[in-house]
This record gives structure tokens, C-alpha cells and sequence, in this order.
């Protein structure tokens, strides 16, 4: 299972990210190597929740009870708000499309139930909620987004309420800044604007490592065939040999035709192909992964269960788990995550294509997370898209700070709240 | 990875459903066994959909396009209704509260997408929908439920314009009539009385098996350690050496404590552990079933794709898959899990708790499914439930007939109608 060529490139890159402070991961990944694959019992999550939960009640010796959950439209962008029986409140941007499409199963089986909850007990939370009703069924990306987002706020809302940025309750932290690549969402248009695009942001952030897209997501059908196989030599050229290349396959290919790209993709030394199959297919990804000499397999976007990245570790069917910290339940479940990856020795490098107020949420689980590998994802264009109504997210000399104002650590133009409308409330 | 002994239980059973007509299944199954596991291909999936477009196109030379998608509360029951552009309509009876946990879902992301199809497609529209908008990344039961009661509604509207059983265009007939099992769902009322009624129900309908529930459903706590314990030994005395016992865990168990319970089990002779760890967790399965000597381990229902009952198979983590035709998508993705099991010669045998009228499309299923295997589930006290409002769902000698009446083969009362009140509707 373990290629140690890969495995090495992946920690080296941790290791160099976590700059002053004392680097465990790769102590506890070479350990892992250590033992024998198949005499390993399966990871069991630790005791990540309750040593979190220790360290929350060790700041606030009285229950924080949740009053209301809010959606609420800025005009700038949807925002959750949770407010606390005293007025205190957390919040965190939200992406609205995944919320409208999903807006039942977000309020009703998600979000309202934290409400008469204790804030305190949120590492817990959701692991609780599961066993709500029939919500076990129900689970998927719109269940565990609408989890995820109410959980963040309530992170923003607790570290606001200590005066310390939400991480310092999820561990100790191991790194104050991490390399990011440029990640580029575009398909449609000419391949060589996108990529002028993308050398401009590299140029502003000091990045050195691009991700792009191949196949056509959820199909491998012209032009996206010629397209890819245009792009990847002409973004090897333009990018030069001394920049780190990715790129992202959205479930475009079956498993044959995802080894024929991966052939072309390593003799670009592309480092890791993401998502070549079916997001679900874990068995072509696995198949895929034992074709791959030196680019990693990754993948994980859309999935939502510790269960299925544990599976993807035991079976080898990624070398690198990608959950989102939205999709995946919050920043307590995406935290696990980098434990387990830490404990099967594979990679851990979060799916966030945001360069805005999203943002936030992943830098505070890199902060503490023991496996961190390859570089993480800012989005393309974000030197041009801050906005004047919250603090900055960029990148400087290729690395992004890890936030240290309380809370999720972005603030805002108070402003942006005097046109609010509330959009959907726990209330009514 | 092939337990024989297991293997043969299961298609000797499914042999004797077939009863009058040519059995394929035994042979294809035993073919599949002489081809060494680690040499073949994963299954493909064939050409399921297009053998089947085939059938519906020779019977209808001309597009039956989808005018509108109904939720309709008749009082009795909630149903899904679908029109076509000349007034023709097919139905079939929901779960309503399903319906309402998961509204936004079920409505815009996967019913009102038939509406302008040609119902003639049907067999490939849930393949062709997953691609429209971000629609795959928000697939779980949610969705595909809402995508399988159109579906399901739809094979009701082609069988009844050509006056024929929805089964005709699924394949070949290979069964009339299947031995049920006598589900019991219930975990809080003492065990003693809820055995009378299941014993009443296997006297009424003359079935030799039974499932009960193990566990507390998503937690292994008192009482429910102590009920297990006790109603198992009980249950195997009430019922006799003669009738067949099968358990449901419900995501009660890690997989140390489910393998502590499946010895007990097995002393009991009990033959299929459903679900024994939390769904998502094949692994945890797989080392369950890898425990296993007699008793075999299933699961599925809440599942919803083709590739994760793949995977199953694959890694061993199930003897028996059960999708949900409702949960999974409806009719054809469901018979492709029975073809797959056939592939790999694991066994099928469908979740569905039913006896009133939703237990009419997995009967069209099972007509022409290449195996099935153990018996197929009907509810505890059905003999009591049937309703005046629709033809009965109830087995005799222990075997249910597949329906002969065009469509689903459920009839309803006409007066049914006469109280409805559209809920839901594609065309406001």
C-alpha cells in the first residue's frame, strides 16, 4: 500500500510548512511505517472530541446555550449566524446555491436541532445529532453542509467569546502559515487565457503550484479530450519546470481512461490528479492509484463520513484524502480526518477553492492538524476579488497566514450588516 | 472471498423461487465461480438500460413526453402521479414522511427534471439527471428516492398503456412467486408479545422465516444488550428448528461487538446479520463478515449507487446486498444490483418493509431479477393491515405472487381520488 516515494514527498512538504513550531507529524507518520500494514488495527478516531471538549470547558465554566440559528442574506453574501441566550453571536459566510438547492434538509434536519443546545459540547455535537430521528439516513453532502456550517459559526462564536482564534481550542498548534497553489475552476474558456490568469495570480501571491482542470466533468467527451491534452504541456511550458502542478478530473473518466491521462500526466510530472473517476467509484480510484508511478491519486471532495476516508485508506484507493470543511460536517470532522490520514500515513489536502471569508474555516484546522501535505488551495483571481467589507485573504511569498484575530480570524466591515435581511430563523 | 456454503444456500433458495420457468441464475452464478476472483474485471454494468430502452421503443414507436410531477395527499396515503402530455397517468404510493424531511431535494433537484422527458427514456433519465447541474454532488438517499418514486411512477404509466405488467420490459420473466420472510420492526415493546404477532403472521401467510431486531439502532445499549441477548435464544424456541431466522442490527454495532454478537447468533442458527456496524462503514463489515462461518452479513439499504454495492462485493464486506427500490433510484438501478450481484456471486435481497401498496415495484423487480437470493422481507401483521382501497398484498404458502395487473399490478379504488388535494406539483 504505502509508496514511500509519494508518502516522503508528501511529508517533507508538511514538514516544511510548519515553519517555528515543533513538528509531530512526521515523527507519528514514520511510526506508522513502522508496523506492518495488515497488523494494524483500523483507526478508531482517538479521543479527538472529548479532549476538545476538555479543553473548551477548561475556558468557559458555564453553559453557552445556543438561542437561534439564522440565515441570513448581507446583500454581499449569505451569512450563519448563531446567537447565544445572552446576544453573543458567531458567524461564518455560506455558499448559497448549495443552500437552496438542499434548504429543507439544511434547516430542518440540520441547523435547527443545535438550537437549547449547550455551544460548549460542539465537538460532540454532530456525532449526537446523527442519532436524531431518522437523520442517519439522510446523510450526505446537504446534510453534513448544513452541520458544518452551524458548527463553524459556533466555533467563530466561542473563540470571539475567549478572545483567541477558534483553533486554539482544537489541538496545539503546529504551524502559523502554510504553501499554497493557484486553483483554476475554468473549462470552458481558451485554455490559454485561463492560463494567463493563473501565471498573473502566481505573480501576485508568490504560489508555486497550479491546479487545473482535465476531462469534463462528469464526462470525457471532446472538446474537453483534446482540451486536456493540449493544456497539460502547454501549462508544463508556460509554468516552467520549478512550479508544482495538480489537476482536478471531477469524476470525468472510468478507470481505463483515467490511467491513459495519468501516462500523459507523469511524463509532465503532474504531482497529483484528483478526482479522476466517479467520486463514489473508490474501487477505479483504487485501480487507478496501482496504475501511478509518481503522481498521486486524491479525492474526497463530496465525501461526508469518517467511515468512507477510513475505507479509502484501507483499501488504497487515494494517496491523498480531500474532505471539505463545509461538505464534511465542520472543522472538528475535516480535523479528524488529517488524524486518520496522519495514522495511515497517506496525504491530507482539503478541498476550500475559496479566496474570500470561506476561507477561514480550513486555515484554522491547518493550524493544528498533524498531516498537512502537498500545497492547499487558493482560487485563481483572488488578488483581484477582496473585497473592501472584510480583512484580507492572500497569500504572501506562496504562503497564507494562518488568521490570528478571534474566532474564525476574519473580520468585518460592521456595515455590511445595516441591509441585512434574515432569510431563514430557527425562530420561526 | 466465496463461502461456499453460504453461496449455495443462497441460490439453492433462489432456484426454488423460479418455479415454472427456465432458472438462469444458478448457472450464470456458477459460471461466475469458476473464473478466480482476482482475475476479473469489476462489473460494468452491461447494457442493462439500452436492452431495456429497446423493449419499451418496440412497444411504443412514438415519444410519451412527461407533462407534469404530482405529490398528491389522498387522504389514505400520499402518492407520486405522473401525467403525460395526452392525460395517461401512472402512480405509485410514498413515503410521506420521507417526503417531507427531504422536500427540496426530492422536488427541484430530482422530480420536476422529468417533466418534458420522453417517459420512453426511463431506464436511462436517473444517469442522464445525475449530470444536470451539481446534482452528483448532492446524491444520497434524498435524492435518489426522489428520483425512484418518479421513476417507479413512471413504469407504472408505460405498463399500463401497454396493458401490461411493469415487469415485461425489465427482462425475462424467471419467477411467478417468492418465499417471503415475516419482518418484525419493532425494538421497545417486550419481545414475548411482539413474537405472538409474528407467529400470528407466519400462520396467516404460511412463511418459514423471520427477521427481528438486534441492537438498539445506532447504539448497542441496555435494554437493548440485554433484549438481544434474551430474544434471540427465545425467538429460535418459539419458532422451531424449521423456520428460517434472520437479524437486523441497524447500525447498532462496532465491528468487535458485532462479531461478539454474531457468535451468539450462530449458535441460534441465525442466517443473515443485517447491518451490524453504522452503514457507511464497509470496512467494519467486511472484518464482521471475514468472522463469519455460518451466519451470512448483509446490507444496503440506505445506500444508493451502483459503485458502493460494486465496492461491497469487491472487498467482501457483504454476502447479501440490499438496495431499496425506492431509496436507490427505482426499479432499473435496482435490478442492475441484482445483475451485479449475479457477477460476483454475492447474494440480493431488497429492503422493503412493506405489505400495503409499495411493495408493488420491488414484486416487478424480483419477477425478473437473475438472483434472489434467502426470502424477501414482508411486514409483521400485513394480514391485518390490508386496506378495502387497493388489491391485497398478501402471501400464500409462504410465497407472494407477482402481480398480473398492468403497471405496478396494484389496483386502487377509484374513490380514492375523489378526496385528493394536490401537494406538490411540477407545473406551479
Amino acid at each position: 500500500m504505502f509508496d514511500r516515494r509519494k508518502f516522503l514527498r508528501t511529508t517533507t512538504i508538511a514538514g516544511a510548512t510548519a515553519i517555528t513550531l515543533p513538528i509531530t507529524a512526521c515523527n507519528d507518520a514514520a511510526k506508522a511505517m513502522e508496523t506492518p500494514k495488515n497488523i494494524k488495527k483500523p483507526y478508531d478516531g482517538g479521543t479527538l472530541e472529548a479532549d476538545i471538549t476538555e479543553r473548551v470547558k477548561a475556558a468557559f465554566a458555564s453553559p453557552i446555550i445556543i438561542d437561534k440559528i439564522e440565515v441570513v442574506d448581507t446583500k454581499k453574501r449569505f451569512f450563519l449566524r448563531v446567537t447565544d441566550v445572552e446576544g453573543n453571536q458567531g458567524v461564518t459566510s455560506m455558499n448559497k446555491g448549495r443552500f437552496m438547492a438542499t434548504q429543507t434538509i439544511f434547516t430542518q434536519l440540520a441547523a435547527k436541532n443545535f438550537v437549547g443546545k449547550d455551544a460548549r459540547e460542539v465537538a460532540n455535537l454532530p456525532n449526537e445529532l446523527l442519532k436524531y430521528g431518522r437523520n442517519y439516513k439522510f446523510v450526505g453532502l446537504p446534510y453534513w453542509n448544513g452541520i458544518g456550517t452551524v458548527e463553524i459559526a459556533i466555533w467563530d462564536l466561542l473563540g470571539k467569546l475567549a478572545n483567541t482564534p477558534a483553533h486554539t481550542f482544537l489541538g496545539e498548534q503546529v504551524r502559523t502559515e502554510y504553501p499554497v497553489y493557484i486553483s483554476s475552476l475554468e473549462r470552458e474558456d481558451p485554455y490559454e487565457g485561463e492560463t494567463d490568469k493563473i501565471l498573473k495570480t502566481i505573480e501576485a501571491t508568490g504560489a508555486e503550484a497550479i491546479k487545473f482542470k482535465v476531462g469534463g466533468r462528469m464526462k470525457n467527451t471532446e472538446p474537453y479530450i483534446t482540451r486536456t491534452n493540449e493544456w497539460v504541456p502547454y501549462m508544463r511550458k508556460r509554468a516552467g519546470e520549478n512550479i508544482t502542478l495538480y489537476v482536478d478530473g471531477n469524476s470525468s473518466y472510468t478507470a481505463d481512461e483515467a490511467i491513459e491521462v495519468l501516462r500523459m500526466l507523469e511524463d509532465h510530472k503532474v504531482e497529483f490528479f484528483e478526482e479522476p473517476c466517479y467520486w463514489q467509484d473508490l474501487w477505479s480510484h483504487k485501480l487507478v492509484k496501482d496504475a501511478a508511478t509518481s503522481c498521486a491519486i486524491a479525492g474526497g471532495e463530496q465525501d461526508f463520513s469518517f467511515d468512507q476516508f477510513k475505507l479509502m485508506a484501507e483499501i488504497g484507493a487515494m494517496d491523498t484524502l480531500q474532505p471539505d470543511v463545509y461538505y464534511h460536517g465542520g472543522m472538528v470532522r475535516t480535523l479528524k480526518i488529517s488524524h486518520l490520514a496522519n495514522y495511515y500515513g497517506v496525504g491530507f489536502t482539503p478541498h476550500s477553492p475559496k479566496a474570500g471569508p470561506m476561507a477561514a474555516a480550513p486555515t484554522q484546522v491547518f493550524a493544528v492538524c498533524p498531516t498537512l501535505s502537498h500545497h492547499q488551495e487558493y482560487r485563481v483571481g483572488g488578488e483581484k476579488s477582496q473585497r473592501d467589507w472584510h480583512s484580507p485573504v492572500l497569500p504572501k511569498n506562496g504562503n497564507m497566514k494562518i488568521f490570528t484575530a478571534p474566532g474564525l480570524g476574519i473580520e468585518y466591515d460592521t456595515d455590511i450588516w445595516k441591509k441585512e435581511e434574515v432569510f431563514w430563523s430557527s425562530k420561526v
